[in-house]
Protein backbone atom coordinates (compact mmCIF):
# COMPACT_ATOMS: atom_id res chain seq x y z
CA UNK A 1 0.00 0.00 0.00
CA UNK A 2 1.44 3.63 -0.55
CA UNK A 3 -0.76 6.67 0.45
CA UNK A 4 -0.02 9.69 -1.58
CA UNK A 5 -1.70 13.29 -2.18
CA UNK A 6 -4.94 13.20 -4.34
CA UNK A 7 -4.67 14.35 -7.58
CA UNK A 8 -7.32 16.00 -9.95
CA UNK A 9 -6.64 12.69 -12.20
CA UNK A 10 -8.10 10.72 -8.69
CA UNK A 11 -11.66 12.12 -8.96
CA UNK A 12 -12.87 9.17 -10.68
CA UNK A 13 -11.14 6.52 -8.70
CA UNK A 14 -12.43 9.03 -5.23
CA UNK A 15 -15.75 8.81 -6.28
CA UNK A 16 -15.90 5.16 -7.49
CA UNK A 17 -15.00 4.83 -3.35
CA UNK A 18 -17.42 7.59 -2.26
CA UNK A 19 -20.47 6.51 -4.28
CA UNK A 20 -21.19 3.15 -3.06
CA UNK A 21 -20.74 4.66 0.90
CA UNK A 22 -22.89 7.74 0.19
CA UNK A 23 -25.65 5.88 -1.72
CA UNK A 24 -25.87 3.21 1.30
CA UNK A 25 -26.22 6.68 4.01
CA UNK A 26 -25.47 3.75 6.75
CA UNK A 27 -21.67 6.16 7.65
CA UNK A 28 -21.99 9.35 6.29
CA UNK A 29 -24.44 12.38 7.06
CA UNK A 30 -24.74 13.05 3.91
CA UNK A 31 -27.44 13.21 1.64
CA UNK A 32 -27.91 9.64 0.07
CA UNK A 33 -28.30 11.43 -3.98
CA UNK A 34 -25.58 13.61 -3.15
CA UNK A 35 -23.94 13.92 -6.91
CA UNK A 36 -20.83 13.23 -7.92
CA UNK A 37 -20.10 17.36 -8.21
CA UNK A 38 -21.51 17.51 -4.97
CA UNK A 39 -19.61 14.62 -3.38
CA UNK A 40 -16.31 15.42 -4.78
CA UNK A 41 -16.89 19.37 -3.51
CA UNK A 42 -17.51 18.07 0.03
CA UNK A 43 -14.05 15.70 -0.06
CA UNK A 44 -11.89 18.61 -1.22
CA UNK A 45 -14.02 21.21 0.56
CA UNK A 46 -11.49 24.43 1.22
CA UNK A 47 -8.83 23.62 4.29
CA UNK A 48 -9.12 19.89 3.15
CA UNK A 49 -6.37 17.68 2.52
CA UNK A 50 -7.36 14.87 0.19
CA UNK A 51 -5.08 11.50 0.12
CA UNK A 52 -5.52 8.50 -1.64
CA UNK A 53 -3.93 4.96 -1.14
CA UNK A 54 -2.58 2.70 -3.76
CA UNK A 55 -2.37 -0.87 -3.82
CA UNK A 56 0.72 -2.84 -5.87
CA UNK A 57 -1.39 -2.21 -9.03
CA UNK A 58 -1.35 1.51 -8.68
CA UNK A 59 -5.45 1.02 -8.17
CA UNK A 60 -6.89 3.67 -5.74
CA UNK A 61 -8.20 1.60 -2.67
CA UNK A 62 -9.02 4.06 -0.13
CA UNK A 63 -8.66 8.02 0.21
CA UNK A 64 -9.09 10.61 3.10
CA UNK A 65 -9.59 13.69 3.99
CA UNK A 66 -7.47 15.55 6.45
CA UNK A 67 -8.27 19.31 7.99
CA UNK A 68 -8.82 21.36 10.99
CA UNK A 69 -11.61 20.72 13.16
CA UNK A 70 -12.70 24.16 13.93
CA UNK A 71 -11.07 27.57 13.22
CA UNK A 72 -9.57 29.83 16.01
CA UNK A 73 -9.17 28.60 19.15
CA UNK A 74 -9.94 25.26 18.04
CA UNK A 75 -7.46 25.07 15.30
CA UNK A 76 -5.00 22.53 16.93
CA UNK A 77 -7.02 19.41 16.63
CA UNK A 78 -7.14 17.69 13.40
CA UNK A 79 -10.11 16.26 11.69
CA UNK A 80 -10.89 13.14 9.20
CA UNK A 81 -12.88 11.32 6.54
CA UNK A 82 -11.70 7.61 4.96
CA UNK A 83 -13.53 5.43 2.90
CA UNK A 84 -12.31 2.16 1.68
CA UNK A 85 -13.46 0.90 -1.76
CA UNK A 86 -16.13 -2.22 -1.51
CA UNK A 87 -13.52 -4.54 -3.07
CA UNK A 88 -11.01 -3.50 -0.39
CA UNK A 89 -12.29 -4.22 2.60
CA UNK A 90 -10.94 -6.41 5.35
CA UNK A 91 -7.52 -5.41 4.08
CA UNK A 92 -6.46 -2.98 6.79
CA UNK A 93 -6.77 0.16 4.50
CA UNK A 94 -8.59 2.04 6.99
CA UNK A 95 -6.42 1.29 9.82
CA UNK A 96 -3.24 2.57 7.54
CA UNK A 97 -5.24 5.52 6.35
CA UNK A 98 -5.99 6.31 9.92
CA UNK A 99 -2.37 5.62 10.84
CA UNK A 100 -0.91 7.82 7.83
CA UNK A 101 -3.24 10.54 8.91
CA UNK A 102 -2.21 10.72 12.69
CA UNK A 103 1.22 11.08 11.50
CA UNK A 104 0.30 14.23 8.96
CA UNK A 105 -1.58 15.69 11.67
CA UNK A 106 1.36 15.66 14.06
CA UNK A 107 3.87 16.44 11.51
CA UNK A 108 1.67 19.70 10.61
CA UNK A 109 1.68 20.68 14.28
CA UNK A 110 -2.17 19.20 15.51
CA UNK A 111 -2.52 18.28 19.04
CA UNK A 112 -4.68 16.29 18.96
CA UNK A 113 -7.64 14.54 16.31
CA UNK A 114 -11.33 14.01 16.72
CA UNK A 115 -14.12 13.20 14.54
CA UNK A 116 -17.43 14.29 15.21
CA UNK A 117 -19.94 11.99 13.63
CA UNK A 118 -19.35 7.68 14.19
CA UNK A 119 -22.20 6.26 13.22
CA UNK A 120 -23.03 4.36 16.24
CA UNK A 121 -23.88 1.05 15.10
CA UNK A 122 -20.63 1.39 12.62
CA UNK A 123 -19.14 -1.20 15.04
CA UNK A 124 -16.02 -1.57 12.72
CA UNK A 125 -15.16 1.95 12.68
CA UNK A 126 -15.90 2.38 16.39
CA UNK A 127 -13.67 -0.76 17.09
CA UNK A 128 -10.91 0.33 14.98
CA UNK A 129 -10.90 3.49 16.16
CA UNK A 130 -10.55 2.63 19.49
CA UNK A 131 -7.96 0.42 18.40
CA UNK A 132 -5.85 3.85 16.72
CA UNK A 133 -6.32 5.21 20.35
CA UNK A 134 -9.57 6.73 19.84
CA UNK A 135 -11.77 7.31 22.97
CA UNK A 136 -15.46 8.23 22.64
CA UNK A 137 -15.83 11.31 24.75
CA UNK A 138 -19.55 12.10 23.06
CA UNK A 139 -22.66 10.50 22.67
CA UNK A 140 -25.48 12.02 20.97
CA UNK A 141 -28.37 10.42 21.25
CA UNK A 142 -30.39 9.83 18.30
CA UNK A 143 -28.84 11.25 15.99
CA UNK A 144 -28.63 9.89 13.21
CA UNK A 145 -32.01 8.44 11.06
CA UNK A 146 -29.95 4.83 9.73
CA UNK A 147 -31.89 3.69 6.61
CA UNK A 148 -32.44 0.46 7.96
CA UNK A 149 -32.22 0.78 11.96
CA UNK A 150 -33.99 4.21 12.28
CA UNK A 151 -32.72 6.28 15.07
CA UNK A 152 -29.55 5.68 16.72
CA UNK A 153 -26.31 7.51 18.52
CA UNK A 154 -23.58 9.08 17.20
CA UNK A 155 -20.27 9.38 19.03
CA UNK A 156 -17.72 12.00 19.30
CA UNK A 157 -14.48 10.34 19.42
CA UNK A 158 -10.83 11.74 19.85
CA UNK A 159 -7.30 11.12 20.64
CA UNK A 160 -4.06 13.37 21.28
CA UNK A 161 -1.32 13.13 18.95
CA UNK B 1 -37.92 42.41 22.55
CA UNK B 2 -39.21 41.02 19.77
CA UNK B 3 -37.20 38.24 17.50
CA UNK B 4 -37.30 38.70 13.32
CA UNK B 5 -35.78 37.46 10.39
CA UNK B 6 -32.03 39.07 9.89
CA UNK B 7 -32.39 42.01 6.74
CA UNK B 8 -29.45 42.94 4.52
CA UNK B 9 -29.98 45.97 6.34
CA UNK B 10 -29.26 44.44 9.84
CA UNK B 11 -26.13 43.60 8.59
CA UNK B 12 -24.11 46.37 10.51
CA UNK B 13 -25.70 45.92 13.73
CA UNK B 14 -24.92 42.39 13.85
CA UNK B 15 -20.98 42.85 12.93
CA UNK B 16 -21.66 45.63 15.94
CA UNK B 17 -22.22 42.15 17.95
CA UNK B 18 -19.81 39.99 16.28
CA UNK B 19 -17.08 41.90 16.28
CA UNK B 20 -16.19 42.19 20.04
CA UNK B 21 -17.27 38.50 20.56
CA UNK B 22 -14.99 37.15 17.74
CA UNK B 23 -12.14 40.09 18.84
CA UNK B 24 -12.37 38.39 22.62
CA UNK B 25 -11.79 35.27 21.37
CA UNK B 26 -13.06 33.39 24.12
CA UNK B 27 -16.19 31.62 23.50
CA UNK B 28 -16.21 30.97 19.61
CA UNK B 29 -13.67 28.94 17.65
CA UNK B 30 -13.06 31.91 14.83
CA UNK B 31 -10.40 33.29 13.85
CA UNK B 32 -9.79 36.75 16.21
CA UNK B 33 -8.77 38.44 13.59
CA UNK B 34 -11.59 37.42 11.05
CA UNK B 35 -12.94 40.61 8.80
CA UNK B 36 -16.16 41.73 8.68
CA UNK B 37 -16.80 40.07 5.45
CA UNK B 38 -15.59 37.12 6.47
CA UNK B 39 -17.50 37.06 10.19
CA UNK B 40 -20.64 37.88 7.83
CA UNK B 41 -19.89 35.24 5.94
CA UNK B 42 -19.91 32.98 8.54
CA UNK B 43 -22.96 34.22 10.49
CA UNK B 44 -25.16 34.01 6.77
CA UNK B 45 -23.28 30.53 6.00
CA UNK B 46 -25.51 28.82 3.08
CA UNK B 47 -28.17 26.84 4.87
CA UNK B 48 -28.30 29.37 7.75
CA UNK B 49 -31.46 31.25 9.09
CA UNK B 50 -30.43 34.26 10.66
CA UNK B 51 -32.53 36.36 13.04
CA UNK B 52 -32.07 39.55 15.55
CA UNK B 53 -33.25 40.58 18.36
CA UNK B 54 -34.92 43.97 18.86
CA UNK B 55 -35.02 46.27 21.82
CA UNK B 56 -38.17 48.62 22.64
CA UNK B 57 -36.19 51.06 20.81
CA UNK B 58 -35.91 48.92 17.77
CA UNK B 59 -32.22 48.88 18.61
CA UNK B 60 -30.48 45.24 17.70
CA UNK B 61 -29.32 43.65 20.43
CA UNK B 62 -28.91 40.14 19.49
CA UNK B 63 -28.60 37.34 16.82
CA UNK B 64 -28.24 33.69 16.05
CA UNK B 65 -28.49 31.49 13.21
CA UNK B 66 -30.21 28.33 12.62
CA UNK B 67 -29.15 25.37 10.55
CA UNK B 68 -29.58 21.75 10.27
CA UNK B 69 -26.16 20.39 12.14
CA UNK B 70 -25.84 17.57 9.69
CA UNK B 71 -27.28 16.53 6.19
CA UNK B 72 -28.64 13.06 5.20
CA UNK B 73 -29.22 10.78 8.05
CA UNK B 74 -28.25 14.27 10.51
CA UNK B 75 -30.53 16.88 8.91
CA UNK B 76 -33.32 16.33 12.07
CA UNK B 77 -31.18 17.94 14.18
CA UNK B 78 -30.75 21.77 14.55
CA UNK B 79 -27.57 23.50 15.28
CA UNK B 80 -27.45 27.49 16.56
CA UNK B 81 -25.41 30.17 17.75
CA UNK B 82 -26.48 33.16 19.37
CA UNK B 83 -24.30 36.50 20.36
CA UNK B 84 -25.92 39.63 22.34
CA UNK B 85 -24.65 43.15 22.16
CA UNK B 86 -21.87 44.00 24.96
CA UNK B 87 -24.57 46.89 26.09
CA UNK B 88 -27.17 44.58 26.56
CA UNK B 89 -26.04 41.00 28.51
CA UNK B 90 -27.82 39.86 31.95
CA UNK B 91 -30.98 40.73 29.81
CA UNK B 92 -32.22 37.42 29.19
CA UNK B 93 -31.42 38.08 25.95
CA UNK B 94 -29.94 34.98 25.05
CA UNK B 95 -32.53 32.84 26.99
CA UNK B 96 -35.26 34.82 25.17
CA UNK B 97 -33.44 33.84 21.65
CA UNK B 98 -32.68 30.23 22.53
CA UNK B 99 -36.17 29.72 23.57
CA UNK B 100 -37.20 31.19 20.10
CA UNK B 101 -34.93 29.12 18.11
CA UNK B 102 -36.41 25.76 19.66
CA UNK B 103 -39.65 27.15 18.61
CA UNK B 104 -38.70 27.72 15.25
CA UNK B 105 -37.02 24.43 14.82
CA UNK B 106 -39.30 22.75 16.08
CA UNK B 107 -41.71 24.33 13.42
CA UNK B 108 -39.30 23.10 10.90
CA UNK B 109 -39.80 19.75 11.88
CA UNK B 110 -36.26 19.54 13.71
CA UNK B 111 -36.38 16.58 16.62
CA UNK B 112 -33.06 17.79 18.62
CA UNK B 113 -30.95 20.67 18.62
CA UNK B 114 -27.30 20.70 19.48
CA UNK B 115 -24.10 22.95 20.27
CA UNK B 116 -21.24 21.16 18.95
CA UNK B 117 -18.56 23.05 20.66
CA UNK B 118 -19.33 25.42 23.90
CA UNK B 119 -15.98 26.17 25.49
CA UNK B 120 -16.45 24.67 29.32
CA UNK B 121 -15.33 27.84 30.84
CA UNK B 122 -18.30 29.95 29.62
CA UNK B 123 -20.02 29.14 32.31
CA UNK B 124 -22.77 31.69 31.83
CA UNK B 125 -23.27 30.04 28.35
CA UNK B 126 -23.00 26.21 30.10
CA UNK B 127 -25.66 27.52 32.98
CA UNK B 128 -28.16 29.17 30.82
CA UNK B 129 -28.36 26.25 27.83
CA UNK B 130 -28.63 23.44 31.01
CA UNK B 131 -31.73 25.98 32.49
CA UNK B 132 -33.22 25.51 28.65
CA UNK B 133 -33.02 21.89 28.70
CA UNK B 134 -29.25 21.02 27.54
CA UNK B 135 -27.35 18.14 28.63
CA UNK B 136 -23.67 17.89 28.32
CA UNK B 137 -23.45 14.93 26.22
CA UNK B 138 -19.52 15.02 25.28
CA UNK B 139 -16.72 16.58 26.69
CA UNK B 140 -13.73 17.05 24.11
CA UNK B 141 -10.65 17.75 26.02
CA UNK B 142 -8.24 20.41 25.61
CA UNK B 143 -10.17 21.28 22.53
CA UNK B 144 -10.14 25.30 22.66
CA UNK B 145 -6.66 27.43 23.26
CA UNK B 146 -8.23 29.96 25.54
CA UNK B 147 -6.90 33.31 24.93
CA UNK B 148 -6.09 33.76 29.12
CA UNK B 149 -7.13 30.52 30.36
CA UNK B 150 -4.95 28.14 27.88
CA UNK B 151 -6.21 25.04 27.17
CA UNK B 152 -9.87 24.25 28.18
CA UNK B 153 -12.14 21.56 27.09
CA UNK B 154 -15.08 21.81 24.88
CA UNK B 155 -18.33 20.34 26.06
CA UNK B 156 -20.98 19.09 23.53
CA UNK B 157 -24.78 20.29 24.67
CA UNK B 158 -28.01 18.44 23.41
CA UNK B 159 -31.91 18.35 23.80
CA UNK B 160 -34.68 17.27 22.23
CA UNK B 161 -37.28 19.52 20.80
Amino acid sequence: MHIRPARTSDHDAIWRILQPVIRAGETYALDRNLTRAAALAYWFAPGNSVFVVQDGTDAVIGTYYLRANQQGGGRHVANCGYMVAPEAGGQGVARAMCGDSLGRAKARGFRAMQFNFVVSTNARAVGLWQACGFAIVGRIPLAFDHPSLGLVDALVMHRSI
